[in-house]
């Protein structure tokens, strides 16, 4: 059995801890295909590898398995979990990285927009979750500090072998999860957001979803900057622009530059919409 | 079929755009194989990439898919397209970034210097090119903004299944390109070439080939320094040496440090080659 | 075959170098699967391309192929060595860069604390090693200055389809090697180590082996802070603490935080423990 199996983590690619899951996952599955999602994770940044994985793991073929590694709590009481959605395996630390998975994969099983708050969350009809609480499927000695190499990688290697997930560990019902930051509708019609990523083209991701914007003429402001419309390619406009990012959220761009280094804007930094 | 496809980009790894390229690939074709050869190239700096992929594709297999998105102009006229090489295949913006690879095709193709300038150039007899404008081999939706998943990655990955070249559209005679920087004899013998790329050791690697350097006792000026004969390895020399360096140029050179930082040498600076 | 190779250089990712490698292994053997364990190893820095790897490889499977190419002496009469040892291949320039895997593997064939010094070291039993002197397994013209791709490459794809291991060249029986920095005990029982690498996340990895720890109650000095006891994870100190790592080695930490910036410490700095 093949099995694709993606990687994200806060690791870096300085040392070798990435190449050390890689090295337990073929060591239990040589067949599987490991592809890197991000390893430039912020340390302990769980927000950040949540809106990664989100924005992602729906390009790779159904039944992937995603490990996401970004684990300040390892070898704590935390506990480490197997996601089950329609299309595909999660396995990650129960700490909040799976909040907009979870989220996503609620709307996309028909429900309303589900109620993923701050804490444990009961998850919505079609998931399933298991604890990893199975040692035989772990890499022994476990170390108290990465479960990475060995929980999480050994457990991903044996599920793409065809091992049921039941068989991981006690089912659980809810997992931990935080809200995403939807933007807000204030008096007047003002839409209040904010920069949820800066890519590496200095390029502002917004929270804003294309559903998100009202019709007609829309003045984006962020940083002390107002764009006027929305434009429909990077090479369009010569100076700030705004456009559809390739996510389906609203990003604030500069053409050949970086929108960040030029108007200064950082990560939460608020934007709002406003509609003549 | 497994097929070999390599990824050469501006994307960086900071973001999962790369990884959201190597989904789609893996959805269409389970058994590619993906290579990434490069995603350092600087933002919309087509010239680097020109320079990357030309000296690394020789060293793939016969056949091998080399998908190069540095495409500041997704989302406007440009064309995409698929240069069909005797030993491979591109796929890429219409942009210039396949100029060195169709002068070397055309070269290794047994023609004479072939004619590369600025703008339309008329492909060498042995090569084809295809506008990619079958929306059939696409991924759905089309972002304005990231061609690279919704274009490039999905004929590369089709590509490597076998679906012919001339289904993913219109064959067209001409691609857009711009010359290679090659040295320039001057009076007396001098030649005038430059810097055209540093490499993460600060190794200055310059547009002189192996064939371009006159036999005799050589000096090389670049940045106020002169270096006196061409030396057989990085060992030999204890102070700045030049070599002929793996991608057969000719390179100025630190033993176990960066002759970038010492000497002040940029991409661009002028190197120059007399003889005694 | 298959054939499990890994590379670890210090050629950065700015660059097409390790796709030059790649390419020429999948030109060779087209189903070898190659993992990156490491390419941020400092320029032309063998002792931390030594530690990454020999704390890497023992958790890829039994007879990879490990490509270790850290290599200064490129191009002058340096050996390019195939070293053999009971579980896996690693192919290498004879530069020291294999020592930790030598005294490892030497102590894992149930031998004595091996004599690993610097210089040229006899091999344990169970160990064998080869010059690379056979050019037919090397891919022609060979450059002097990137063996990783002319030489080590093409090797480590060959011996990946089971070519044995004698064919690639000379037996040899000694090789370059330097000790690892064990921790030293003096007076009053007070030990004396260093930090010998600094994670991505700032950790500092120490040169202490779980099994190189006194009992009873430990303080654990390093540049100027003294630290008591070692904890069992991460999260459950909230200042600076000491634990033992994925590695097995003592390391000084900080919750959600860079330890090494937190205090200043080097690679090469100082550490103590002693016990009350």
């Amino acid at each position: 059995m093949g099995g694709l199996i993606t990687l994200t983590t806060d690791f870096g690619l300085d040392d070798a801890y990435v190449a050390a899951m890689k090295g337990v996952i073929l060591d239990i599955n040589p067949q599987a295909t490991i592809v890197d999602v991000c390893h430039a994770i912020q340390p302990q940044n769980i927000a950040q590898a949540a809106f990664i994985i989100s924005t992602s793991s729906q390009y790779f073929p159904r039944d992937t398995i995603h490990v996401v590694v970004v684990d300040p709590g390892v070898g704590t009481g935390r506990r480490a979990v197997l996601l089950v959605t329609p299309s595909a395996f999660f396995v990650a630390p129960d700490n909040g990285v799976l909040s907009y998975i979870i989220e996503e994969a609620a709307l996309g099983a028909g429900g309303e927009a589900p109620p993923i708050g701050e804490g444990e969350t009961e998850l919505a009809w079609g998931l399933q979750a298991f604890a990893l609480t199975n040692p035989r499927f772990w890499c022994h000695p476990i170390s108290n500090t990465f479960h990475g190499r060995d929980i999480f990688a050994p457990v991903a290697a044996h599920l793409s072998l065809g091992i049921p997930a039941h068989d991981f560990g006690d089912p659980i019902h809810s997992l931990l999860t935080f809200p995403y930051p939807h933007p807000q509708l204030k008096e007047h019609g003002l839409l209040i957001g904010r920069v949820i990523h800066i890519d590496h083209f200095g390029n502002l991701i917004t929270n804003f979803a294309r559903q998100d914007l009202p019709k007609g003429r829309l003045f984006i402001g962020v940083a002390g900057h107002v764009i006027e419309g929305v434009t429909e390619s990077y090479a369009e406009a010569d100076a700030l622009l705004a456009i559809i990012g390739g996510s389906g959220n609203l990003e604030v761009a500069l053409k050949n530059g970086s929108a960040a280094r030029l108007i200064g804007a950082k990560i939460g930094s608020e934007v709002t919409i406003t509609r003549l």
